[in-house]
């Protein structure tokens, strides 16, 4: 028996079945969003701002000012983007972890694709015209289901 | 005038307000949530996960297990609390961003208080039974609207 069913047994609501996802099923959930956070570190501590994005051929792109706290720091080696749709009242969801390094993109035809399929504008408004590539190293996940 | 008014007048949905939140507005709006997201840097990579948290006497609180990947990595410098609530199809939210050390409590009266108020159970589920500090030397946020 898993030890978590003993312990939390008679305890209505707080049985849980926890479960890694597989990469490809973290690729899957990824795209099934549109507003994901993204963190690093700077100046000694990490900083998470949410942006919307898009994911492309294993990559994570979103867009920024070139002068703001992430454009001005690029490149970036072992930041984050994670995203979670969480229902805390029901203690169910998910949340997938993505880790590798963050550049401009300079690729003109990359470019091209991504402005044209950036139809959600960037979270915070604003001239963000510079697109962010989050190349992950790894990806991992967990899906959390009260049961 | 502002200038990104300039820049996106006549392209509906995409002007925005952006407006950097007090200090006070963002322990207020911290308190409103439930689930947020602690980030922290481990062999090299930032790492984020999605927590259920309280709010009290300027610091934030969270269960985790203490030989999981927040637990065993404690006490942590430089490390962030993050709390949004973004509305991506209005583009409009706020994002807050706590920084400071996160460590385990240890003061039986405050781990007391805290399991008294814990009603929400940690998001993930399973043996948590570790309650993280985090306190905050730096919070700053944002609020963004469409208009």
């Amino acid at each position: 028996m898993d030890p978590r069913e003993d312990e939390y047994r008679g305890q209505p609501g707080t049985l849980h079945m926890s479960e890694d996802l597989s990469e490809t099923k973290c690729w899957a959930l990824l795209s099934t969003q549109q507003t994901g956070r993204f963190g690093f570190l700077r100046d000694g501590a990490v900083h998470i701002y949410p942006v919307n994005y898009l994911v492309q051929d294993g990559a994570i792109y979103f867009r920024t000012r070139d002068d703001g706290d992430i454009g001005s720091a690029l490149p970036l080696e072992g930041c984050a983007f994670q995203v979670d749709q969480v229902r805390s009242e029901a203690m169910a969801g998910w949340s997938v972890l993505a880790n590798g390094t963050a550049d401009v993109v300079r690729d003109e035809a990359l470019l091209t694709e991504l402005w044209g399929r950036s139809a959600e504008e960037p979270w915070a408004g604003g001239s963000r015209t510079t697109f962010v590539e989050l190349q992950a190293g790894t990806i991992s996940g967990r899906s959390v289901q009260a049961v």
